[in-house]
């Protein structure tokens, strides 16, 4: 899970195997990579990111793009079993919860309708809290971060999370906040979906600095152009929030009573309740 | 794969089956989903989307995550193994080359150094210049466009490519434009990787309307905010660029001369030609 991606994107030095599996030309570091600065002594950070069934996959898409060049990320799950995305992207986890390294520098977790399972699950939950407090930053983006509030972990934090969803974050003691990336001492969350990817820019700044963002900016070509202005429900408007309302029903529902119900249990799973 | 994304975000109506599955809570049309205007008296448009080994899944996510909740999204390969992206995700395709419609809407492709043996794989190359001869709407992003070249299907069209690699379409009879997405009658490019969800959108509004693209760009909260401006090579800088350089090594390199030797045999597998 090393593969230096944009690496291979621009010097193009990948080939691919017999097994159909892509491996790089040569697995010794290649050229550039220990000469720049990297975190805790020459250490890549360890990235722990919890996929699950019914997961957004561009909510983790977005930093797992981003940070998979410098860092290692494990994509884990209860199993290795075949998931499916919520909107039908089929995936393998890297390794099961315990597969993930015990001191992580990242926690993070996506939203999706599959979390409303994942909220009520003790033993992600119990993984989600053990990995949270000893990691140094603890991350979600979209609705992520209400499955981080059913954990413990936001009590007392700021938080941001999809737009429709912000007020559960109250439900598990955190301040929802309206902002695209929220920062509140080593909890980082993102909002919305594609908010992953300023997120993801904005966490691998702390770590390895701003020249290390900026080049990963480059090299995904992040010079974003939406041919339209809607991406928040005031510049939308409110014709095309009804028009949506209509199309796929009214927001919240199920969501806010999975996070009603999560919040009643919410700590049972913390370290400090063991 | 024609669950409706944002229908489950949003209204989270989406349960997770026994097998481990996401399904949706019934299979009937939901609200609301017959009472937007689609393509073609009522029918979803068919998308078929290249996978491959070494493909950089971002590219296709943009405008998978886009497309999803309103078309039919076909994710095809030259069979339904494993393969892993270049950074570190590991897919499975939805189904084989033969598997995909005949007809398709939209023919899409990203790009990723898993591409070299794309564009010599006649096998690959046929069925892209078989789909694209018939496909209302051509299509790539980043690097994808050097395969659409490869199979002889930018002969004479403007298009567009990841930043360090637009003079490359040249060989391929293409005239290279520096633009977020570029619209040459139905050949639509979006630049590198991020490129895709404004290359989705603005499909998506041909396709289905400006309002179905607005809805969709507020369901995924599209209001992006780089935390940097170094988007491109020049709003990065040259100090940027040549600490890329050192880190990744040149541009350019094998990528341009499997591109030489493509171009070589360009047109062996269109049609008209067989």
């Amino acid at each position: 899970m090393n593969r230096r991606q944009f690496g291979g994107l621009i010097a193009a030095t990948a080939t691919v195997g017999p097994a159909g599996l892509a491996v790089a030309d040569d697995k010794k570091p290649q050229a550039g990579e220990d000469k720049f600065p990297v975190m805790h002594n020459g250490r890549r950070p360890e990235i722990g990111m919890l996929l699950y069934p019914g997961m957004t996959l561009m909510d983790l898409l977005g930093p797992q793009t981003v940070l998979s060049t410098s860092c290692n990320v494990h994509l884990v799950w209860k199993n290795t079993e075949l998931i499916e995305s919520d909107s039908g992207v089929i995936l393998k986890p890297t390794g099961k919860l315990g597969d993930c390294p015990k001191d992580l520098d990242v926690l993070f977790v996506g939203g999706g309708p599959g979390q409303l399972a994942v909220m009520s699950d003790p033993e992600v939950l119990k993984f989600m809290a053990d990995r949270g407090a000893r990691a140094k930053y603890v991350t979600s983006v979209c609705t992520g971060s209400l499955i981080l509030g059913a954990a413990g972990l936001l009590r007392g934090y700021k938080a941001t999370s999809h737009w429709a969803f912000h007020d559960a974050l109250a439900l598990f003691g955190a301040t929802p906040v309206t902002a695209r990336v929220v920062t509140d001492r080593n909890r980082i969350s993102g909002g919305g979906v594609t908010a992953g990817i300023d997120f993801g820019l904005t966490l691998l700044a702390k770590m390895l600095g701003d020249d290390m963002a900026k080049m990963t900016q480059l090299a995904l070509e992040y010079d974003p152009q939406p041919p339209f202005d809607a991406g928040t429900p005031k510049k939308a408007g409110k014709e095309i929030i009804k028009k949506m309302e209509e199309w796929v029903g009214p927001f919240g529902g199920k969501m806010t009573a999975s996070c009603v119900a999560a919040a009643k249990v919410m700590g049972e799973y913390t370290p400090e309740k063991k």
